[in-house]
């Protein structure tokens, strides 16, 4: 991590305050966020650059100019209210509220970070009036604020931002028409329209066609401009204003990665090779310090112009980036030399395999390809892959439809969206007893740093209840393998596969096939029985078992990779003489493991650990003791339970 | 019940074979469909009529002339695909399938049996193509199915019926942006245009405004036709098979009601008092007698215009309609001269009367408003009333908007759809810490005639692991009026409120005060105890403890109406003694009550009897009873458990 500098408040405030030429002032206020949104995602460790920059020059415009909010403070009833629905491009949000005192230094300093600001909108943060992440629902909550303000009398406008891929959602559409009927006149939204999502262009996703047409058809007035210019966004947005009838959208046409060169689109993206480089997660130090100085640099020929005295910067304290929660991070703690595996790397990697043996095998994904690593069977099978953009109903009604004409289709996307946002759709498709399998991406509390809206802690309750699905998760490359082999092959009805999207923490001995309903013990002891799964839980029960054997307690760990099944001998055995038996949940407590298992062993004592609450976000060392997930916390947890009679029970 | 005359296959033969004019062919054939339909529904005690007659002349072109698959047959690969996405028209596509001879007469006449067809498309049912019911999303699976016809190289087109309210929902938008971008030729859509939905017009309940500039900018090419238009359809069609690089859509201007003058769009619609009164139930003996005159009637007509014998009809056994899955039906059994009782409608009174108390109270309706019992509340607050239109995940990102600024929603759609439908929604409503009122409509097994679309038996799993989210069932009126004033007035936060839509089959006194986490003990008893909860299961529980009463075993029943949170001490004292702990859910016996008093009494033996697999489609008896829930079977599984020593604990 190089030495960081950030532009403190006094430097933006002085902008603000000394610049007459309003056009002039909002450019290099919005560069000058570009510049601490760059640091704060560096430091973090992860962050979506792409969109932050794309929609600054918005940004800066919406809230040091055009509304009212600043002025009239965040909780003034009368004020205009501004989210972005799409909510990835929230560092330069932040960057903005932090030039407008809102957010405090040290906090900025702390996204991603336990306490600090989310990686995802979350109204505990201060200027943050919506809670998204998961994209789509920004029109319909705009639409209840509008609502809400006209109904009780209140002034103020709401404005969402949303971007262009986020349009695939199909919620938007019923916002949208809703609030043409109404003539929610006090509702704008402004489209991000950088024409790239995740990795690709949209067009290529899939298209949007003519976007204003859209809108138009959904009963909206169009306005559409440069989104970087800012008198253009002037006028575009005054025109709103005048529309007493109808809610109105600005597509503000923009670059993704706008004020890097190198992270433009389309520079960026055939430098890529077809795919955008800088959507989500930290640059490295060279990309960095590139991409810092040229921004930097900008600044002061602005101040230049101006006449302004040269901007002044200010050191940042380093921190420890090994704890960061960014997705291409190594491990935080590991079994010695061994190099870091994915599991989700096995999956993809197997998935390509199953495709030579398997002519039936289609893969659908949601605009995920990379993070789901379903690229590489793209590319090996182009004509068994179902792109269906941000759009995760639509993904699993076609999977039913391709599964009722002979196909066998793997629905890739995060576990959080896949499985709440689709979750009818995948009832009907179980419905119809066809076979789908379901890869739930993301699947568990780390990473932390996304915040909750891609946490994913309820997958499993979600579909517990389905009937004749069978829902796991490996904690290994070659459990990974070998589950995902059994799902493709051998399983008879739909299945759920829970994958971890992070470094495994450890490496870990687990049998290359798998049994239905069958663990594996990890570790051997007698004064009480642990079942864990996933490469994350697994390790901190390792941890906490290897804490409690230099106690003298010695607990049995069992790897449970099959969540909703069990064979019930096997259970029987490994039960057979634990009066304590524990289950460690990557997942609420409500409607995972331990409430199957208790279901299968009715009156046996079963003591579950999970994720109370709302998931925390910030590091995965911040947010497995928060929750009290971490193998020291558990180790304490379960010493409380074994008593003073547990040492003997080595 | 009047005696019931149908139209015999032969008669039904006779047409398609004599008769040459293709034109005059279809619509005598879609007319005598149209009086079976009539006669299937009317047996069945409830069922669509007004969307199956509007839409008939469409599907009788289609079976009966378009499309292959009558002649290819229902398993072959290269055969057109027809289903409809809104499902609810399914009787008139069963009585052209029964015209067929693909549905046999006996299992016609079995329209909402257990064992006869389903009350929304089940793929179990011969000819039906595809599950539907919760609508929007055909077009996605439509777009599924040709896909795969175009990847296996197989014949055949995709035609998906959709209705035009159904529109409003969100996943349409996705499915026509993917067909659209994969320039799926091979898929066309039907648009059943009657400007109805559920009682209301669609322009009245959330515009559609101009439906074609729709499709249109979504990529699809269009036609628009009158759709009881034979000729015009042919050319349509005719059009769309042209297309080879676009999806098509024919918009079918139709007619709600078609073929019966005082069901007919717009004239039922004045005559109702601006509500359509035909959409879902049977019609009573004298509409019925009317109807089917004038059906018949016209059948005679056309018969004798195309030189035919008069039409003959065959008598059909009547049946007990008093064991029919009506909506409207009487209860079936109850205890002694009091009248039946809908907890819904102590639901819609109090929701009237907390208006009055409270100004910030708005309610959402997803367009079931007569269903939900809000449209009192509609008529006396129409400024507080949000009507979302058939779009539940808008519906709940609305109420989050709302109650960011000061508004408390009550939102309201059927368990099914709310809970699973817009699941992520109400996630991200709750993660903002603001309160909503959930009203879950139609929630449990009961009426089971509609099939599993409609059955919400996983719902309390889909919202369990939700944090600060308390999930209640009332049992009576009066504690249904309890509880709505204790979720509105004193909850801290979300509440979901679960309720039966149908007739209460006894009236249950419980206490019109209520105690958060406490139940209220029906019955006493040694032996064992059983929880339930909602009218339905509380009567079979009371049925069960009374035939164990005869028997000699006295069970106390708890009628508990707190399903995640409970009163520890009170829970404790209840539980007591007791050894043998049963709990009846109207649900999945997994994810709901018994699993949440598991966790909160872990080591405790508590039986679960629940919903296992797919909830049958049925009478409410014949469902109870596949089930193993209804009174005398409880019996039976308790006595079992029970085992030799229960008489002595009476």
């Amino acid at each position: 991590m190089p030495l960081l500098n950030l532009i403190p408040r006094a430097e933006l405030e002085r902008v603000a305050g000394v610049v007459v030429d309003p056009d002039a002032r909002v450019s290099t206020l919005a560069d000058m966020c570009r510049v601490n949104a760059l640091v704060a995602v560096k430091r973090a460790g992860s962050g979506h650059i792409g969109s932050s920059f794309s929609a600054m020059d918005v940004v800066a415009f919406l809230l040091f100019e055009e509304l009212n909010t600043a002025r009239l403070g965040w909780e003034h009833p009368d004020r205009d209210v501004y989210f972005s629905s799409k909510g990835h491009d929230v560092p330069g949000l932040y960057a903005a509220l932090f030039a407008l005192g809102v957010i405090p230094r040290e906090r900025f300093l702390r996204l991603r970070r336990f306490g600090g600001l989310d990686g995802h909108p979350d109204v505990g943060v201060p200027g943050i009036e919506a809670n998204s992440g998961s994209l789509g629902m920004g029109i319909s909550k705009g639409r209840g604020i509008a609502w809400a303000k006209r109904h009780l009398g209140r002034g103020g406008r709401v404005v969402v931002m949303v971007g262009d891929g986020e349009l695939q959602e199909g919620q938007n559409y019923e916002g949208l028409q809703a609030a043409a009927h109404e003539g929610l006149s006090g509702l704008t939204v402004v489209v991000d329209r950088n024409e790239l999502q995740s990795d690709k262009r949209t067009e290529e996703i899939v298209s949007l066609g003519e976007l204003e047409s859209r809108f138009r058809a959904f009963g909206w007035h169009v306005e559409s401009c440069d989104g970087h210019d800012v008198p253009a966004l002037r006028s575009a947005f005054a025109a709103c204003r005048e529309q007493g009838d109808h809610p109105q959208v600005v597509v503000a046409r923009t670059i993704k990665g706008k004020g890097v060169s190198f992270m433009e689109h389309p520079v960026a993206l055939s430098e890529g090779g077809g795919t955008y480089r800088w959507h989500a997660g930290a640059p490295d130090d060279d990309a960095f310090d590139r991409a810092f100085a040229e921004l930097v640099e900008r600044v002061q020929e602005r101040f230049a112009d101006l006449g302004l005295t040269p901007l002044e910067l200010e050191p940042v304290d380093s921190v420890d980036d090994r704890r960061a929660g960014s997705l291409v991070g190594e491990p935080e703690s590991g079994a010695g030399p061994q190099r870091a595996e994915y599991v989700v790397d096995a999956f993809g990697d197997e998935l390509v395999r199953l495709g030579l043996e398997r002519e039936d095998l289609v893969v659908l994904d949601a605009d995920l390809a990379s993070d789901c690593r379903v690229r590489a069977f793209e590319l090996a099978y182009p004509d068994r892959f179902v792109e269906c953009g941000i759009a995760e109903q639509d993904m699993v009604s076609t999977a039913a439809g391709l599964a009722r004409h002979g196909l066998l289709p793997v629905a890739n996307s995060f576990a959080s969206f896949l499985a709440a946002r689709a979750n009818e759709q995948i009832y009907n498709q179980a419905s119809e007893g066809s076979k789908v399998v379901y890869a739930l991406h993301y699947a568990g509390l780390i990473p932390a740093g996304p915040g909750k809206s891609h946490q994913s802690v309820r997958d499993i309750s979600l579909l517990a209840a389905l009937p004749g699905t069978t829902i796991v998760q490996p904690g290994s490359s070659e459990e990974t393998r070998a589950l995902l082999r059994w799902a493709v092959l051998e399983a008879e009805g739909n299945v759920a596969v829970r994958l971890a999207i992070g470094p495994s923490p450890r490496r870990l001995e687990l049998p290359a096939l798998v049994s239905p309903g069958r663990g594996h013990v990890l570790r051997e002891g007698s004064a009480g029985v642990l079942f864990a799964y996933g490469p994350v839980m697994l390790h901190e029960a390792l941890t906490a078992a290897e804490e409690l054997h230099d106690n003298g307690v010695g607990l049995m760990v069992v790897a449970m990779p099959w969540l909703n099944q069990f064979d019930a001998e096997w259970l029987d055995d490994v039960l057979g003489a634990h009066e304590h038996v524990f289950v460690l949940e990557d997942h609420s407590p409500v409607g995972a493991l331990a409430d199957a298992l208790r279901r299968q062993q009715t009156g046996r004592r079963i003591v579950a650990f999970g994720v109370e609450g709302w998931p925390a976000c910030g590091t995965p060392q911040e947010a497995l003791r928060h929750h009290g997930l971490d193998g020291h916390s558990l180790a304490d947890r379960m010493s409380a339970c074994l008593g003073a009679g547990a040492r003997a029970g080595r």
